[in-house]
């Protein structure tokens, strides 16, 4: 390969990661990440055997810890901007941390890669963490990269950091609970997937506030999410179809796939919105406060029932049981990739 | 595929992953892991959004992150015991672990599986882990499973935990310091590499009792981390190179591969020892008191220089400047697979 002399790294825009090299490749992350902020409790972030990090006072904190990766054919597609894939592979771990009442601490990033992949994929991978890192603050303090043959995979591991009289689990609904949901569901495959908010701000307040029993993010579609919820709570569900808030894209993919709107806002994956159920009688409050706050919906769609209860969707006069038909990465026929699209 | 009424799962012992679904396999991993252990800090393990975990008390530990995978075809092959691979996988991790002064706490498994592969497989691995842990005691608290066409891959991310006082990184070795390594060096590829001990109790004595100014895993081979170590330091160093403890896997790979069996204790990856920077003055203590506690050689290999020093391997009267002659994942021309022979 040819260098340019004008590159300090000696590298060229367009170099693969071949050219570099491992060791190279982690000095070159080391540099596209933000430097440590005051206050963040790092001690030792990349070039050691392990970070180190500062524990919260155990009185004032728990720990929240979590494990997600996303796959290129399955997550995102080989023509996603990477920017978005980064944002999207991280923000899936805040999700759940707002799911627990918690906020963001450390990632640690293990890429998956192909040879061929060019180093500008990668920095501007990294971008899109940096981006979301100063919306919702957290540190990148390690990670390795391994070589693959196969698809593209981003793994991340994070650890949280929640109040234990804020932590909310997804097995605390009651019977009689309010089910309220944030945002729009359904059709995050044209794009929403790779750009969601995670509901941190939301959560912060719902958990200050108004002291859900239950939360759980809608990463499998709202029919299989809320089933989770009550088969950990103990409790059935019934899901107010009028009520559901169809997503803006879920319409525009009804429209494409001759299915109703409403299976899209149920069905679904990867909305990334909060299940919450509150006790009777705050959400109305809890609404208007989001809103205010966060520009943020929440919209009721449901109750909890009893402990024998089934799950049930509500149309009118007509009730169906609810099926968890949501999409299994094992089992479904579907070739891999066709899940986005 | 037919059902054996007899398995209470309704699953045949030789089914695949796509026989089972991701949701029964969450359930049975849950199942395959040993109950959570009184004094682990778990509060809630697998099944909500986050493990939940308790902190420790900020004087009294910190927290280690660690993030590393195995990947079929590089770190292990087709043919390898499932049990060996997730031993494998997580003692990685705990060497990390070990060479920071620490002890591991919780992880994390993440796992990147073909549809094809068998339940049995998955069930041997974590059987794998569950011997480590048994060994080194942790808890297994989440992780997930996605699906993939390409090789195989074991995710592990780790928290461990280590007091401020133990806490030793690879950055403190001085000029004057006895280098020394655990255990004997080399063709860790024959078997050694899917089995070693992580050095967990050894840095547990030598951090305790010695103070080494610096310690390192040995995970890219001696030469390789003694670099990685002088640099941080900012130290050159010397490696001696009739210490060097060869072990008998480097004398038998050498007779195979023609190349001097001290190459092999210089250069092979994955022998999962410790390189350790000791004040001069300690080792011979240190030695003596690790044989005694865990049967385990302690070996003075060489010395740390000044800062301007070069690093150098001599051999008698010779001596030759060390390389940074390592494997590396991306560069290597070798095919996928070739590492482990």
């Amino acid at each position: 390969m040819k260098v340019h002399s004008s590159d300090p790294h000696g590298i060229e825009p367009d170099a693969l990661l071949s050219d570099l090299g491992e060791k190279v490749l982690i000095r070159r992350i080391a540099g596209w990440l933000p430097p440590v902020r005051t206050g963040s409790g790092v001690q030792v972030g990349l070039g050691d055997d392990c970070a180190v990090v500062n524990a919260p006072d155990p009185t004032v904190e728990q720990l929240l810890l979590k494990a997600d990766a996303v796959v290129e054919g399955v997550h995102f597609t080989e023509t996603a901007e990477p920017e978005r894939v980064g944002w999207k592979a991280a923000g899936r771990v805040l999700s759940d941390f707002a799911a627990m009442g918690g906020r963001p601490g450390w990632l640690t990033v293990t890429l998956t890669l192909r040879k061929e992949t060019s180093v500008d994929w990668i920095e501007r991978l990294y971008r899109g963490m940096r981006s979301l890192a100063e919306r919702h603050p957290f540190e990148i303090v390690g990670g390795e990269t391994v070589c693959t043959s196969g698809p593209t995979a981003i793994s991340i591991a994070g650890v949280g950091l929640v109040a234990p009289a804020r932590l909310t689990l997804r097995s605390g609904a009651q019977p009689g609970d309010c089910l309220c949901v944030t945002g729009g569901l359904g059709g995050s495959i044209l794009g929403r997937h790779l750009e969601f908010e995670p509901r941190l701000r939301e959560a912060e307040i719902l958990t200050r506030e108004f002291k859900p029993t239950a939360m759980i993010d809608i990463s499998d579609g709202l029919a299989r999410d809320a089933i989770h919820m009550g088969e950990a709570s103990g409790v059935g569900m019934e899901l107010w179809g009028e009520a559901i808030p169809v997503s803006p894209a879920a319409d525009e993919l009804a429209r494409g796939s001759g299915r109703p709107a409403l299976e899209h806002a149920l069905f679904d994956g990867e909305d990334f919105e909060l299940l919450v159920a509150l006790p009777e009688g705050l959400w109305q409050a809890a609404g208007a406060r989001l809103k205010a706050a966060c520009g943020t919906d929440l919209t009721m769609v449901g109750r909890c029932l009893g402990p024998g209860a089934e799950f049930a969707l509500r149309r009118g006069s007509v009730c169906l049981p609810l099926v968890d038909a949501g999409w299994d990465h094992f089992r479904s026929g579907r070739p891999t990739g066709e899940r986005l699209g």
